[in-house]
């Protein structure tokens, strides 16, 4: 019997420091996750081994990311039918709009549920992934409401600062 | 108790005939839905009472759709933690480049499932929708990828046509 | 009785650097205004909160500052009848483009009066609002103008510099 | 004495079209207001002897609507010191981009309140320069209140429709 | 031994008429080629297995169209080192600059040769192979060479039509 | 009787860095000009007094310079029937695009002769006026062959350095 | 000794039904022309012999129109130094933006007047043409001067339509 | 006879350090070339001159980098019918879209092989004008599989770095 995990897939090291923030969310919210570089261009065999291979194993949802001409969310939901978020990573001289707009315009029948550009991405990413998988898992939409909590009293926390500031 | 359904929101009733694609799909998958007509910026109360509801009743996926300035998905995806899928629709000046920048680029924490402008989004919404619920149905999942593959017959049958007419 | 004031929301204090422009402008211009951190998508509650309540308190114009998919504004505009001005912030990887079309685009009977993006809109959009306030305030009408006539000494003293500068 | 008044200048008859949604709109909330053909490029002496003579007639809102490089609003806000709306006009090849761009990115000290491009944006002119006028004027305040609520009750009528169509 | 030919994939049938352009100017140079439906998305392994059998059979060049996100000359650049042509089509709402982006903006190492969108670049995708193929083939060199001054005595016949008309 | 001149206009005394350039070409091409700095609209009326001034006294051509929402080249454009440059400034978040359009897109009647962005079209501007005298003055026209000669020049020198650097 | 003329390049037949808004100001202000259909990349070297001999034989303005990747002008620019005006053509999927692009940002030391793609864009080249004849004719001058007064009267013309119309 | 080889044309030596990569990869896989600095605009003759020549002297595949209206590999397509490959350079305001469009929009007949703006696309024109010379040359085909496969297995060590570092 497989143990469900979320696959963080990226075309390049270099995305790992952006991609950081989606790890971090994953392993706050305890969800199990592997993550991998591997590229639909350079590594499209060793890609689609690890998706199919990833999906048998148990991997409920994948997550990727890639800029430029990104086509590793989409290619990877051609071999898989479990969801696929896709990251646009914004490291080339096009801010990522080149990466988004090859990332969300998916052709109709294989979909790619796409995240904004960079780190606000990454971080959308891993939140997804757990609101996919809290759909069947009480626990955990527990926590992500929790999560949502605490976002909202940061956001409040954040005012009572400016209205100190202003207070001076 | 309650069972599962998926919740189909637009911002006006002109998105209908795009929608329609998110409904067919949803129906041939044989998945729950309820839709609804249904504003961000004219009926928020109606907005938010709905959505509140809904999740209550056992909405696991909510799907929005919206033009122009596309705040629908985001405005749901701030009062549930159920995954929103959001729909980017060209009913506007700019061919939807502003409802797929407003629904795509959201700020760390409340993210939206963004899936292509129009027709092929609409689509891919209802198939989104399905693979989020097929993370815990194992018989739905076995229904999207038979989807799948019926897809893949359809692209060999045109080419097999093409092959026909070069050769006549 | 209300005393009447301007409320400046912003999406998030990173905003405050460039929001300190319509503080400014509103404090030379002695206008009373409120400042607050609030969320269209952490904290819509909040938001509806104290839209509702400063609008019963006096409101006459609120300001809203967001970047990324800027919904704050028209969140904000869905709330209350009163004028709402936008600012969309660039502090994304796409320098506010998306803010403009998220801010600008709003569907019919929900206006949002836009303003430049970042630090130029911040700066009008506090001249703005002393304009729809001066409307029914001739005091203010008075300093609005004679803030436009320093503005174009301003130029003229810049044009006395460059025509020293070209003597030499 | 002066009767306050809106005008609304359009840059040519061409724009007539879409700017009707803006005098149909002030006509219902009975709002005075007077429409004018005049250039900022072609007739820009015409256009200033017209806003200095209005605005010392009365006119407290000016509504300016243009194409391509669209200045006649930011002319307008050059020589007046009351609110400036303005309604980009997508009459050219870009899809009103031009428009929208000229008119909302006006420098520091002279703003335009900028609403969507075309047939949404000339609707909400009329709002905006009412939410505007009904800061010093309850009795249109309330007209602008009762408005909103027939949008959001068109809103659910149509969705009474998709209830009904989804029934059949 | 293998005869040597070019590939011209399609997304979709639907892309035909536009590529047409493309079969025509490899009939008229009497360039061998294959037409082929097959999607990145939909029928990747098919993709596959078609790029790696028509490799071997003595395919040199691959021309390949889509739309959206166009991911199709890419997929198949990262399973051959044959040089890769891609022709962006212009069939959704972006007009092309959504495949433009998607299939030029390739990572280093699996370059795609990109022409223009749509028709003109379908034309060129034709005219493209055979200069590659004519590198090494002096009959065929020659034969675009002619086609090239055919190309220029066609301006010059549509230049003296309107001098006709000039002189009327 | 008027001594001809050439007048550089500029929006803001930060243009001056980027509009150094003109400067430096009229000066070394012997051209006289002045330089002044003025704002469509901040000194809309200071403007309209210069330029019909400087036309009287002599001005054949205009060069203006803005960013933002650029209207500076188009105000002057209505004003004069001098040939009217425009030079959009990138000084924004937009990095010019907005003051490209808002410069070239002018309605017809009223052409603006527009350069490129920033630098490139700075210096442009001053070859471009000096084009325009030289139609009529054969020695200006004979001083701006030698200039291109010299660019021609300078190119080939720079290509014998690289030739010097890859036969190290 | 040459008689003076504008000369009207256009990249291809096709671009004279827009190209005519050019002839027709010309004639109109009974400016000598000659207009070509000549290609800066099927037929470069009649381009070049065209240009060439045009200049000597007296032509002062070169006035070029193209579509797509839009070189003519830029190639005309870069044989003569008359002043080359460019018309970007929006006859391609992305609507002329492209031809502003290719045709605006020339380099340093090569300008190309650029005005408004399409239409508008064709009748402007011809009364930016006028206008550089203008500098050293004062007939001329004069001219344009009552052209553009003409314009203004035809403002006021629909003007007065418009007041007709609200006054029914 | 003639030996082989490609010519690398760049309008700038500024362009050098991005087209660094592009002869690397030529020297990397022992393929001849030539390096020129040229410019379409400002040394068209010998631009033209060189083109000739090379492909008298028995260059094969000609590879043209230049910025802002990137003109140069259009220019040198309409010289010769050899391959010629684009290379937008992202030197000014618009970050090289302007290059991409003016590179790869090229009309019907005269086809540009068009690689990603910046250094991805310098790395790539080497190895697409590799690809091409490969078409008839198989020891080069198979140093092309080689190097491909070391970009595979480039990225699998990037992923085991990655292992390990999730590991700790």
């Amino acid at each position: 019997m497989t143990t469900p995990f979320v696959a963080v897939l990226m075309g390049s090291d270099s995305d790992l420091p952006i991609m950081q923030a989606t790890l971090d969310v994953l392993r706050k919210l305890e969800i199990r996750f592997e993550a991998k570089v591997t590229s639909a261009h350079r590594t499209p065999a060793a890609t689609h081994a690890y998706v199919t291979d990833a999906e048998a194993r148990g991997c409920k949802v994948f997550i990727c990311a890639a800029g430029l001409a990104a086509h590793l969310a989409g290619a990877v939901a051609g071999i898989t039918t479990r969801p696929v978020i896709g990251v646009p990573i914004d490291n080339g001289p096009l801010q990522g709009h080149d990466a988004l707009l090859s990332t969300v315009m998916m052709p109709g029948g294989v979909p790619v549920a796409t995240v904004a550009i960079g780190s606000a991405g990454a971080k959308n990413a891993g939140y997804l992934a757990a609101q996919m998988l809290a759909v069947g898992d009480d626990d955990l939409a527990l926590k992500v409401k929790q999560e949502r909590q605490q976002a909202a009293e940061a956001v409040q926390a954040k005012d009572a600062k400016l209205q100190a500031k202003l207070a001076e």
